[in-house]
């Protein structure tokens, strides 16, 4: 039986220890915390009981008898994710340690908005936990990555179109999932996917995205620089010089975007007659060899190469990750903005500097937003909140 | 008398603990190590006698007797401080808070080379320790700003001049302070300096150094961020649209140094047949209202607005901060920035948008070079060094 009444932030406290690998053994959660041994007792007892803990083993003696080591329960709950592109939404059910046990690709229309797809996705996800006998009681909390602009603190929509500007996710989700529920934009997730997901730990990392549009995430010490304001990585709105001026969405002229993303590919191409409507008809046109397609595209590397010489010598990242839609053309984008990086920006910044395409193509952005629920899920405050819960349920 | 061989380590940790000030009273000591209480008591006993920690009045009551509060103290050592410019060196001496006790401003030239100007700062720092009747014995921990390139973690210079490159400032001075000596480039140590001094802990800070030659510093929760290589906030070699190419000295062209810093303004003035040799003079013949010196400023600050746009974009800072020669220049050089960033950079990263001129003038880097030594000397090993040296001495 549970003890009476134990003091569920220091459970939360003790769980968040283990997780963070910073003990594995009772001895040392005592040391750690100050409480107790035979308090602690007790409460690793109760957390055993509540199958938030396992027992995993025996570590190595340090004189007497070998302690049992504590590992987080890998069972003891799951993680949801979702990614939503333009046209696509990848959606994953994880452990707590972040391995996938579900994934769902599925094509869909973002100008579907909010109260629709949001609705879907709870659906969704219902599916995908029947499908493994969880229900939502299990879920620990939620990661989603959106394509726009969001207020990370509230996870409100800012900017992505009229059926989602303004709509704060967590107050919608939290009717079906009451747990943490974490929104971002794309860039950032995909950057946080790619960071955790290959282990670059060591690494000042960007993930520059070249699709319809163009931005980018940075990730240094495991989290997201996001500015401020939550506005930074807005790379696609950066002057470029051009021989003629180009006017963008956003009301100034020769942005980055507005003359080197897919769309801006798509534009140029139309001009020239020829009938392209997606930033994969580019990447096709590529495909087949289409001189004219080949060259915009070496163009568009050379000005994505300028801003991002600037920002090497501004932030000097050791790591370029490249996706999107257009990343793909190894032979033309990243060529492009290699050849103009090396040359422009600084050799003490680009000596060790690796730029790439991302080697987990479509999933870098539900891989991160799964490590977004993960984080989410395994604070001391969300620990204890459902130790607190499953003592209720038991 | 001190008890016998105390762990010293512990020690560090504990005046650490108090430092960080995350405790002042012996019971939260020993719930924050798990130490006994009695050895905590004892641990305490030899740093108060050996003069690290004072007893600073007591705390609210918890219930029982009111409890004796500990803090550092502010005698037991200073920090050494200098700041390296072309022209003029500014050295401190400071209390282990970080209070300047003394402080000098002096012309110097940095052509003079290492080897002589690191013997001149160890005389001079001498003689500002003797004014207080201190010794090098009392000398805690020494950091330096010096006007180049610095590889961090060794305090090795990359590049300054001949007579500077490849000198391991922290292997000279440590013959004469064996303390720890860290070394960091001048707008580092001038972000540093703004961000402690004027408790910008919130803020996101970018320092932009616009004199000779024209560098950033950006300081984030407190740290610097140095990128991956150290590299980090190279802006002066960032490409700017000019009309006619302009050769930089890195081999590029058109970089931001070569068309917009004091140096480029000297070269442009100077190619009109007026008699400028530096930025100084260029910022006397705008105080004087001549048109050209005014409209070459002002074509520089929207040129700096450029670049500092894009990296608004792509950093979202909240405050820019304008020192160097040519700071004092408002209502042409920061004007012409400021117009620049608000027309190019995106509403929602410059809505909270500071740009300003230094408010600590010529002694932001001194203060940032104070703060390093600070950092320094508080550490839990040095603290551990510094104990032990203390007891073998009394």
């Amino acid at each position: 039986m549970v003890s009476e009444d134990p003091p569920w932030p220091e459970l939360g406290q003790l769980v968040s220890l283990i997780v963070q690998q910073r003990t594995s053994t009772r001895a040392e959660l005592a040391r750690i915390t100050g409480l107790a041994r035979s308090t602690i007792s007790q409460r690793v007892e109760d957390l055993l009981e509540l199958g938030v803990l396992v027992e995993s083993g025996e570590g190595p003696s340090s004189g007497g008898r070998r302690p049992t080591l504590l590992a987080l329960n890998p069972a003891a709950g799951v993680v949801l994710a979702a990614d939503f592109g333009a046209t696509h939404a990848r959606l994953a059910m994880a452990t707590l340690s972040g391995q996938p046990e579900v994934e769902r690709a599925v094509e869909i229309d973002i100008a579907d908005g909010a109260a629709y797809l949001l609705a879907w996705l709870v659906d969704t996800f219902h599916e995908m936990l029947e499908e493994r006998d969880r229900s939502a009681e299990d879920v620990r909390a939620v990661g989603i990555g959106v394509p726009g602009t969001v207020d990370f603190a509230t996870g409100t929509v800012l900017w992505i179109m009229p059926g989602w500007d303004g709509t704060v996710v967590p107050e919608v989700l939290s009717k079906h999932f009451d747990v943490p529920i974490i929104v971002d934009n794309d860039v950032n997730v995909m950057c946080l996917g790619e960071y955790w997901s290959r282990g670059l730990a060591d690494e000042k990392v960007m993930f520059v995205k070249v699709g319809t549009g163009i931005g980018c995430g940075v990730v240094t010490d495991g989290q997201v620089h996001r500015g401020a304001n939550g506005a930074a990585g807005d790379i696609g709105h950066i002057r470029v010089m051009v021989p003629h001026d180009v006017l963008c969405l956003c009301g100034n002229s020769n942005c980055l975007e507005a003359v080197a993303s897919g769309a801006a590919l798509v534009r140029q191409l139309a001009a020239e007659g020829l009938d392209v409507r997606h930033a994969i008809d580019v990447v096709r046109m590529c495909q087949a060899g289409d001189a004219r397609a080949l060259r915009l595209v070496r163009v568009a590397g050379q000005r994505i190469g300028e801003v991002l010489a600037s920002i090497v010598n501004f932030y000097n990242p050791s790591r370029i990750i490249l996706g999107g839609a257009l990343a793909g053309l190894e032979d033309n984008l990243l060529a492009g903005i290699r050849a103009v990086v090396y040359e422009r920006a600084l050799p003490l910044a680009t000596r060790h500097l690796t730029i790439e395409t991302t080697a987990l193509g479509d999933r870098s952005a539900v891989l991160g937003a799964t490590i977004l629920g993960v984080h989410g899920a395994l604070t001391p405050e969300t620990i204890s909140n459902w130790v607190r819960k499953r003592s209720v349920l038991s």
